[in-house]
Protein backbone atom coordinates (compact mmCIF):
# COMPACT_ATOMS: atom_id res chain seq x y z
CA UNK A 1 0.00 0.00 0.00
CA UNK A 2 1.30 3.40 -0.63
CA UNK A 3 -0.45 6.93 -1.20
CA UNK A 4 -0.49 9.25 -4.50
CA UNK A 5 -0.98 12.72 -4.20
CA UNK A 6 -2.08 15.09 -6.85
CA UNK A 7 -2.23 18.70 -6.89
CA UNK A 8 -2.52 20.78 -9.72
CA UNK A 9 -0.44 24.23 -9.43
CA UNK A 10 -2.62 27.06 -7.84
CA UNK A 11 -3.75 29.75 -9.87
CA UNK A 12 -1.28 31.19 -12.23
CA UNK A 13 -1.22 34.80 -13.63
CA UNK A 14 -2.39 33.59 -16.94
CA UNK A 15 -5.21 31.85 -15.38
CA UNK A 16 -5.99 35.43 -14.58
CA UNK A 17 -5.71 36.57 -17.40
CA UNK A 18 -7.34 34.12 -19.82
CA UNK A 19 -4.30 33.00 -22.25
CA UNK A 20 -2.86 30.44 -22.91
CA UNK A 21 -0.04 28.90 -20.83
CA UNK A 22 1.52 25.76 -21.99
CA UNK A 23 4.81 25.89 -21.21
CA UNK A 24 5.72 29.37 -21.23
CA UNK A 25 7.15 29.78 -17.25
CA UNK A 26 4.24 32.19 -15.91
CA UNK A 27 4.23 32.81 -12.15
CA UNK A 28 1.80 31.47 -9.88
CA UNK A 29 -1.26 34.41 -8.69
CA UNK A 30 -1.60 35.92 -5.40
CA UNK A 31 -4.49 33.81 -4.96
CA UNK A 32 -2.10 30.58 -6.56
CA UNK A 33 -0.23 31.20 -3.78
CA UNK A 34 -3.07 30.79 -1.53
CA UNK A 35 -4.39 27.61 -2.89
CA UNK A 36 -1.14 25.99 -2.62
CA UNK A 37 -0.60 27.04 0.73
CA UNK A 38 -3.94 25.92 1.67
CA UNK A 39 -3.29 22.55 0.07
CA UNK A 40 -0.50 21.88 2.03
CA UNK A 41 -2.74 22.99 5.58
CA UNK A 42 -5.48 19.96 4.36
CA UNK A 43 -2.48 17.63 3.45
CA UNK A 44 -1.00 18.43 6.86
CA UNK A 45 -4.44 17.59 8.49
CA UNK A 46 -4.69 14.34 6.60
CA UNK A 47 -1.31 13.26 8.22
CA UNK A 48 0.28 11.98 5.43
CA UNK A 49 4.18 11.61 5.82
CA UNK A 50 5.45 11.59 2.05
CA UNK A 51 9.03 10.24 0.63
CA UNK A 52 9.35 11.62 -2.07
CA UNK A 53 8.13 14.80 -4.23
CA UNK A 54 8.01 15.06 -8.53
CA UNK A 55 7.82 18.47 -10.44
CA UNK A 56 7.67 20.30 -14.13
CA UNK A 57 10.43 22.53 -14.99
CA UNK A 58 7.41 25.51 -14.44
CA UNK A 59 8.04 27.72 -11.80
CA UNK A 60 4.06 27.44 -11.16
CA UNK A 61 4.33 23.74 -10.13
CA UNK A 62 7.44 24.15 -8.20
CA UNK A 63 6.29 26.98 -6.04
CA UNK A 64 2.81 25.32 -5.28
CA UNK A 65 4.40 21.98 -3.87
CA UNK A 66 7.24 24.26 -1.90
CA UNK A 67 4.32 26.26 -0.59
CA UNK A 68 2.37 22.96 -0.21
CA UNK A 69 5.21 20.91 1.08
CA UNK A 70 6.33 23.87 3.60
CA UNK A 71 3.03 24.01 5.33
CA UNK A 72 3.07 20.62 5.74
CA UNK A 73 6.47 20.35 7.56
CA UNK A 74 7.77 18.74 5.01
CA UNK A 75 10.11 20.56 2.27
CA UNK A 76 12.97 18.24 3.59
CA UNK A 77 11.55 15.82 1.33
CA UNK A 78 13.58 14.45 -2.27
CA UNK A 79 12.21 16.51 -5.13
CA UNK A 80 12.97 15.48 -8.64
CA UNK A 81 11.51 17.96 -11.33
CA UNK A 82 11.37 16.95 -15.45
CA UNK A 83 10.10 18.21 -18.17
CA UNK A 84 8.00 15.37 -18.69
CA UNK A 85 5.43 16.59 -16.11
CA UNK A 86 5.27 20.10 -17.78
CA UNK A 87 1.77 20.99 -19.26
CA UNK A 88 0.73 20.13 -22.51
CA UNK A 89 2.33 22.38 -24.84
CA UNK A 90 -0.36 24.54 -26.48
CA UNK A 91 1.95 25.12 -29.69
CA UNK A 92 1.67 28.89 -31.27
CA UNK A 93 -1.28 29.56 -29.48
CA UNK A 94 1.04 30.25 -26.29
CA UNK A 95 0.66 33.50 -24.96
CA UNK A 96 -3.24 34.30 -26.83
CA UNK A 97 -5.60 35.35 -25.34
CA UNK A 98 -8.73 32.63 -25.41
CA UNK A 99 -11.67 34.89 -26.06
CA UNK A 100 -9.53 36.82 -28.64
CA UNK A 101 -8.90 33.65 -30.26
CA UNK A 102 -12.20 32.07 -30.17
CA UNK A 103 -13.25 35.95 -32.27
CA UNK A 104 -10.14 34.92 -34.41
CA UNK A 105 -10.73 31.58 -35.39
CA UNK A 106 -14.71 30.72 -34.16
CA UNK A 107 -15.50 29.08 -30.80
CA UNK A 108 -15.80 25.80 -32.51
CA UNK A 109 -12.20 25.31 -33.30
CA UNK A 110 -10.90 26.65 -30.66
CA UNK A 111 -13.35 23.71 -28.31
CA UNK A 112 -11.67 21.56 -30.82
CA UNK A 113 -7.94 22.83 -29.74
CA UNK A 114 -8.93 22.52 -25.97
CA UNK A 115 -10.87 19.61 -26.06
CA UNK A 116 -9.77 17.32 -28.57
CA UNK A 117 -7.66 14.06 -27.55
CA UNK A 118 -5.78 13.75 -30.39
CA UNK A 119 -5.87 17.68 -32.96
CA UNK A 120 -2.88 19.14 -32.59
CA UNK A 121 -2.55 23.07 -31.93
CA UNK A 122 -0.52 25.38 -34.28
CA UNK A 123 2.89 24.16 -34.14
CA UNK A 124 5.71 26.83 -33.34
CA UNK A 125 9.03 26.44 -34.85
CA UNK A 126 11.99 25.74 -33.39
CA UNK A 127 13.21 28.75 -34.33
CA UNK A 128 9.73 30.53 -33.06
CA UNK A 129 10.18 33.08 -30.29
CA UNK A 130 9.16 31.46 -27.51
CA UNK A 131 10.24 27.84 -28.70
CA UNK A 132 11.25 25.96 -25.79
CA UNK A 133 14.33 24.83 -28.06
CA UNK A 134 15.59 28.14 -26.90
CA UNK A 135 15.10 27.58 -23.26
CA UNK A 136 18.41 26.28 -21.46
CA UNK A 137 15.96 24.46 -19.40
CA UNK A 138 16.30 22.07 -22.50
CA UNK A 139 19.88 22.37 -23.01
CA UNK A 140 20.06 18.59 -22.49
CA UNK A 141 17.18 17.06 -24.29
CA UNK A 142 17.12 15.61 -27.30
CA UNK A 143 16.05 18.17 -30.31
CA UNK A 144 13.96 15.77 -31.39
CA UNK A 145 12.04 15.44 -28.53
CA UNK A 146 11.17 19.02 -27.70
CA UNK A 147 7.33 19.70 -29.13
CA UNK A 148 6.56 22.43 -31.08
CA UNK A 149 2.34 22.20 -29.70
CA UNK A 150 0.89 18.97 -28.08
CA UNK A 151 -2.31 17.34 -27.51
CA UNK A 152 -3.22 14.83 -24.34
CA UNK A 153 -2.52 11.65 -26.25
CA UNK A 154 1.40 13.20 -27.47
CA UNK A 155 1.42 14.67 -23.63
CA UNK A 156 -0.02 11.26 -22.45
CA UNK A 157 3.22 9.22 -24.26
CA UNK A 158 5.54 11.81 -23.13
CA UNK A 159 4.31 11.49 -19.61
CA UNK A 160 3.81 8.08 -18.99
CA UNK A 161 7.53 6.87 -19.48
CA UNK A 162 8.09 9.07 -16.26
CA UNK A 163 5.71 7.11 -14.24
CA UNK A 164 6.83 3.82 -15.35
CA UNK A 165 10.48 4.78 -15.02
CA UNK A 166 10.53 6.84 -11.32
CA UNK A 167 6.79 7.02 -10.08
CA UNK A 168 5.90 3.49 -9.79
CA UNK A 169 8.59 1.91 -8.53
CA UNK A 170 8.77 4.58 -5.23
CA UNK A 171 5.16 3.21 -4.92
CA UNK A 172 5.37 -0.43 -5.65
CA UNK A 173 8.30 0.70 -2.42
CA UNK A 174 5.91 1.38 -0.73
CA UNK A 175 6.99 5.14 -1.02
CA UNK A 176 4.74 7.68 -0.37
CA UNK A 177 4.43 10.28 -3.30
CA UNK A 178 3.24 13.47 -3.87
CA UNK A 179 3.16 15.11 -7.90
CA UNK A 180 2.44 19.39 -8.07
CA UNK A 181 2.06 19.78 -11.96
CA UNK A 182 -0.51 20.83 -14.15
CA UNK A 183 -3.86 20.38 -15.36
CA UNK A 184 -3.14 18.03 -18.42
CA UNK A 185 -0.46 16.46 -17.16
CA UNK A 186 -2.21 14.93 -14.83
CA UNK A 187 -4.84 14.49 -16.75
CA UNK A 188 -2.95 12.07 -18.75
CA UNK A 189 -1.75 10.38 -15.05
CA UNK A 190 -5.11 10.15 -14.11
CA UNK A 191 -6.02 8.66 -17.87
CA UNK A 192 -3.55 5.75 -17.76
CA UNK A 193 -4.49 5.19 -13.35
CA UNK A 194 -7.96 5.37 -13.86
CA UNK A 195 -8.50 3.91 -17.43
CA UNK A 196 -10.49 6.09 -19.08
CA UNK A 197 -11.40 6.43 -22.15
CA UNK A 198 -9.99 9.01 -24.59
CA UNK A 199 -13.65 10.46 -25.30
CA UNK A 200 -14.17 10.64 -21.21
CA UNK A 201 -10.87 12.40 -20.45
CA UNK A 202 -11.29 15.21 -21.95
CA UNK A 203 -14.37 16.24 -19.37
CA UNK A 204 -12.20 15.30 -16.62
CA UNK A 205 -11.59 18.50 -14.86
CA UNK A 206 -9.40 18.83 -11.23
CA UNK A 207 -8.91 22.03 -9.36
CA UNK A 208 -6.78 24.50 -8.79
CA UNK A 209 -4.81 23.21 -5.53
CA UNK A 210 -7.08 21.00 -4.30
CA UNK A 211 -5.30 16.99 -3.42
CA UNK A 212 -6.45 14.52 -4.88
CA UNK A 213 -5.36 11.10 -2.66
CA UNK A 214 -5.26 8.51 -3.88
CA UNK A 215 -4.55 4.95 -2.07
CA UNK A 216 -2.86 1.93 -4.26
CA UNK A 217 -2.40 -1.67 -3.45
CA UNK A 218 0.61 -3.67 -4.22
CA UNK A 219 -0.35 -4.30 -7.94
CA UNK A 220 -0.94 -0.17 -8.05
CA UNK A 221 -4.77 -0.67 -8.19
CA UNK A 222 -6.66 2.27 -6.62
CA UNK A 223 -8.11 1.28 -3.06
CA UNK A 224 -9.79 4.85 -2.78
CA UNK A 225 -9.44 8.33 -4.18
CA UNK A 226 -10.14 11.32 -1.78
CA UNK A 227 -10.14 15.08 -2.96
CA UNK A 228 -9.65 16.97 -0.17
CA UNK A 229 -10.69 20.21 1.26
CA UNK B 1 36.67 25.59 -15.37
CA UNK B 2 33.21 25.72 -13.53
CA UNK B 3 31.81 27.91 -10.77
CA UNK B 4 31.08 26.91 -7.43
CA UNK B 5 28.97 28.98 -5.16
CA UNK B 6 28.12 28.75 -1.61
CA UNK B 7 25.08 30.85 0.02
CA UNK B 8 24.90 30.47 3.92
CA UNK B 9 21.40 30.69 4.78
CA UNK B 10 19.98 33.91 5.83
CA UNK B 11 18.92 35.25 9.44
CA UNK B 12 16.88 32.47 11.56
CA UNK B 13 14.81 33.38 14.21
CA UNK B 14 17.39 31.63 16.68
CA UNK B 15 19.96 33.76 15.35
CA UNK B 16 17.58 36.66 16.10
CA UNK B 17 17.38 35.15 19.36
CA UNK B 18 20.81 34.15 19.81
CA UNK B 19 20.38 30.26 20.48
CA UNK B 20 22.47 26.89 19.57
CA UNK B 21 21.08 26.06 16.69
CA UNK B 22 22.73 22.81 14.87
CA UNK B 23 19.99 20.71 13.32
CA UNK B 24 17.09 22.22 15.11
CA UNK B 25 14.89 23.00 12.49
CA UNK B 26 14.47 26.63 12.68
CA UNK B 27 12.52 28.60 10.06
CA UNK B 28 14.27 32.01 8.57
CA UNK B 29 13.32 35.57 9.91
CA UNK B 30 11.88 38.34 7.50
CA UNK B 31 15.41 39.19 7.50
CA UNK B 32 16.29 36.32 6.78
CA UNK B 33 14.00 35.78 3.55
CA UNK B 34 15.18 39.66 2.62
CA UNK B 35 18.74 37.95 2.63
CA UNK B 36 17.98 35.18 0.69
CA UNK B 37 15.91 36.93 -2.04
CA UNK B 38 19.09 39.88 -1.90
CA UNK B 39 21.47 36.84 -3.05
CA UNK B 40 19.61 35.74 -5.72
CA UNK B 41 19.49 39.19 -7.22
CA UNK B 42 23.15 39.42 -6.85
CA UNK B 43 24.12 36.12 -8.47
CA UNK B 44 21.34 37.12 -11.53
CA UNK B 45 23.26 40.63 -11.90
CA UNK B 46 26.55 38.12 -11.94
CA UNK B 47 24.97 36.16 -15.02
CA UNK B 48 25.72 32.61 -13.44
CA UNK B 49 23.71 29.60 -14.91
CA UNK B 50 23.56 27.05 -12.75
CA UNK B 51 23.49 23.36 -13.99
CA UNK B 52 22.63 21.77 -9.90
CA UNK B 53 22.23 22.82 -6.58
CA UNK B 54 22.56 21.07 -3.18
CA UNK B 55 20.92 21.80 0.09
CA UNK B 56 20.88 20.67 3.19
CA UNK B 57 17.47 19.16 4.85
CA UNK B 58 17.17 22.13 7.05
CA UNK B 59 14.28 24.19 6.06
CA UNK B 60 16.55 27.66 6.86
CA UNK B 61 18.81 26.12 4.00
CA UNK B 62 16.16 24.84 1.38
CA UNK B 63 14.18 28.41 1.42
CA UNK B 64 17.18 30.36 1.22
CA UNK B 65 18.18 28.10 -2.12
CA UNK B 66 14.60 28.43 -3.52
CA UNK B 67 14.61 32.43 -2.47
CA UNK B 68 17.70 32.86 -4.30
CA UNK B 69 17.05 30.72 -7.37
CA UNK B 70 13.55 32.25 -7.89
CA UNK B 71 15.06 35.62 -7.95
CA UNK B 72 18.03 34.63 -10.20
CA UNK B 73 14.56 32.76 -12.70
CA UNK B 74 16.39 29.36 -11.83
CA UNK B 75 14.38 27.58 -9.88
CA UNK B 76 13.69 24.81 -12.37
CA UNK B 77 17.21 23.55 -11.68
CA UNK B 78 17.78 20.10 -10.26
CA UNK B 79 18.35 20.18 -6.49
CA UNK B 80 19.71 17.43 -3.57
CA UNK B 81 19.33 17.72 -0.61
CA UNK B 82 22.32 15.73 1.95
CA UNK B 83 22.05 15.62 5.51
CA UNK B 84 25.61 15.70 4.67
CA UNK B 85 24.93 19.26 4.15
CA UNK B 86 23.02 19.79 7.62
CA UNK B 87 24.87 22.31 10.29
CA UNK B 88 27.32 21.30 12.51
CA UNK B 89 25.13 19.61 15.49
CA UNK B 90 25.11 21.19 18.46
CA UNK B 91 24.58 17.67 20.90
CA UNK B 92 22.54 19.24 24.30
CA UNK B 93 23.69 22.72 23.74
CA UNK B 94 21.06 22.95 21.12
CA UNK B 95 18.08 25.38 22.02
CA UNK B 96 20.22 27.22 25.13
CA UNK B 97 20.88 30.84 24.98
CA UNK B 98 24.27 31.05 23.89
CA UNK B 99 24.47 33.84 26.82
CA UNK B 100 22.80 31.68 29.56
CA UNK B 101 25.02 29.33 28.73
CA UNK B 102 27.76 31.02 29.46
CA UNK B 103 26.93 32.52 32.64
CA UNK B 104 26.25 28.92 33.42
CA UNK B 105 29.51 27.15 32.19
CA UNK B 106 31.61 30.43 31.52
CA UNK B 107 33.00 32.21 28.78
CA UNK B 108 35.91 30.23 28.43
CA UNK B 109 34.25 26.57 27.92
CA UNK B 110 31.26 28.00 25.55
CA UNK B 111 34.35 29.82 23.77
CA UNK B 112 36.36 26.06 23.34
CA UNK B 113 32.82 24.89 22.87
CA UNK B 114 32.08 27.22 19.47
CA UNK B 115 35.94 27.52 18.72
CA UNK B 116 37.90 24.61 18.96
CA UNK B 117 38.26 22.50 15.85
CA UNK B 118 37.92 18.99 18.01
CA UNK B 119 36.28 19.62 21.44
CA UNK B 120 33.37 17.78 21.31
CA UNK B 121 29.83 19.77 23.13
CA UNK B 122 27.81 17.71 25.60
CA UNK B 123 26.26 15.18 23.50
CA UNK B 124 22.51 14.10 22.88
CA UNK B 125 21.54 10.74 23.40
CA UNK B 126 19.18 9.50 20.89
CA UNK B 127 16.83 8.11 23.43
CA UNK B 128 16.50 12.43 24.32
CA UNK B 129 13.64 14.78 23.15
CA UNK B 130 15.32 16.56 20.04
CA UNK B 131 17.79 13.65 19.16
CA UNK B 132 17.77 13.55 15.11
CA UNK B 133 17.15 9.66 16.13
CA UNK B 134 13.64 10.63 16.50
CA UNK B 135 13.17 12.49 13.15
CA UNK B 136 11.35 10.68 10.22
CA UNK B 137 14.00 12.45 7.77
CA UNK B 138 16.76 10.47 9.37
CA UNK B 139 14.94 7.45 8.70
CA UNK B 140 16.73 6.01 6.32
CA UNK B 141 20.24 6.45 7.52
CA UNK B 142 22.34 4.20 9.53
CA UNK B 143 21.57 5.08 13.45
CA UNK B 144 25.62 4.95 14.00
CA UNK B 145 25.38 7.96 11.37
CA UNK B 146 23.60 10.21 13.72
CA UNK B 147 25.63 12.51 15.25
CA UNK B 148 24.99 13.27 19.24
CA UNK B 149 26.65 16.16 18.64
CA UNK B 150 29.63 17.47 16.53
CA UNK B 151 32.88 19.23 16.62
CA UNK B 152 33.77 20.97 13.03
CA UNK B 153 36.35 18.04 12.68
CA UNK B 154 33.86 15.47 12.88
CA UNK B 155 31.08 17.45 10.41
CA UNK B 156 33.88 17.83 7.57
CA UNK B 157 34.49 14.19 7.92
CA UNK B 158 30.99 14.01 7.24
CA UNK B 159 30.49 16.64 4.65
CA UNK B 160 33.18 15.82 2.59
CA UNK B 161 32.06 12.37 1.45
CA UNK B 162 29.36 14.37 0.00
CA UNK B 163 32.03 16.55 -2.00
CA UNK B 164 33.72 13.67 -3.21
CA UNK B 165 30.54 12.10 -4.28
CA UNK B 166 28.28 14.47 -5.70
CA UNK B 167 29.61 17.81 -6.22
CA UNK B 168 33.27 17.68 -7.27
CA UNK B 169 32.18 15.16 -10.38
CA UNK B 170 29.15 17.67 -11.51
CA UNK B 171 32.38 20.71 -11.20
CA UNK B 172 34.61 18.28 -13.08
CA UNK B 173 32.00 17.92 -16.02
CA UNK B 174 31.62 21.40 -15.78
CA UNK B 175 29.18 21.89 -14.49
CA UNK B 176 28.00 24.88 -12.30
CA UNK B 177 26.89 24.08 -9.04
CA UNK B 178 25.06 26.48 -6.21
CA UNK B 179 25.41 25.13 -2.13
CA UNK B 180 23.08 26.77 -0.14
CA UNK B 181 23.60 25.37 3.53
CA UNK B 182 25.04 26.21 7.07
CA UNK B 183 27.67 28.10 8.77
CA UNK B 184 29.77 25.29 9.51
CA UNK B 185 29.07 23.00 6.59
CA UNK B 186 30.24 25.94 4.39
CA UNK B 187 33.66 26.33 6.64
CA UNK B 188 34.14 22.89 6.06
CA UNK B 189 34.14 22.83 2.67
CA UNK B 190 35.75 26.31 3.00
CA UNK B 191 38.67 23.98 4.76
CA UNK B 192 39.02 21.56 2.51
CA UNK B 193 39.32 23.32 -1.05
CA UNK B 194 41.20 26.24 0.36
CA UNK B 195 43.48 24.14 2.33
CA UNK B 196 43.34 26.36 5.58
CA UNK B 197 44.41 24.56 8.91
CA UNK B 198 42.73 23.09 11.83
CA UNK B 199 43.69 27.00 13.84
CA UNK B 200 43.14 29.01 10.97
CA UNK B 201 39.54 27.74 9.65
CA UNK B 202 37.91 28.75 13.16
CA UNK B 203 38.50 32.37 12.32
CA UNK B 204 37.14 32.47 9.03
CA UNK B 205 33.49 33.85 9.01
CA UNK B 206 31.17 33.43 6.23
CA UNK B 207 27.71 36.49 6.18
CA UNK B 208 24.75 35.20 6.58
CA UNK B 209 22.69 35.30 2.73
CA UNK B 210 26.67 36.70 0.88
CA UNK B 211 27.16 34.57 -2.26
CA UNK B 212 31.02 33.75 -2.39
CA UNK B 213 31.57 32.58 -5.81
CA UNK B 214 34.74 30.51 -7.00
CA UNK B 215 36.02 29.52 -10.24
CA UNK B 216 37.57 26.01 -10.35
CA UNK B 217 40.11 24.97 -12.87
CA UNK B 218 40.22 21.15 -14.65
CA UNK B 219 42.14 20.06 -11.10
CA UNK B 220 39.17 21.99 -9.24
CA UNK B 221 42.03 24.48 -8.07
CA UNK B 222 40.69 27.92 -7.33
CA UNK B 223 41.50 30.60 -10.10
CA UNK B 224 39.62 33.49 -8.22
CA UNK B 225 36.87 33.73 -5.17
CA UNK B 226 34.94 36.80 -5.20
CA UNK B 227 32.21 37.63 -2.21
CA UNK B 228 29.24 39.07 -3.98
CA UNK B 229 27.56 42.32 -2.79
Amino acid sequence: MAKLVFIRHGQSQWNLENKFTGWVDVDLSDEGVEQAKNAGRLLKAEGIEFDQAYTSVLTRAIKTLHYALEEAGQLWIPEEKSWRLNERHYGALQGLNKQETADKYGDEQVHIWRRSYDTLPPLLDASDEGSAAQDRRYADLDFRAIPGGENLKVTLERVIPFWQDKIAPKLLDHKNVIIAAHGNSLRALTKYIEDISDEDIMDVEMATGQPVVYDLDDKLNIVSKTKLG
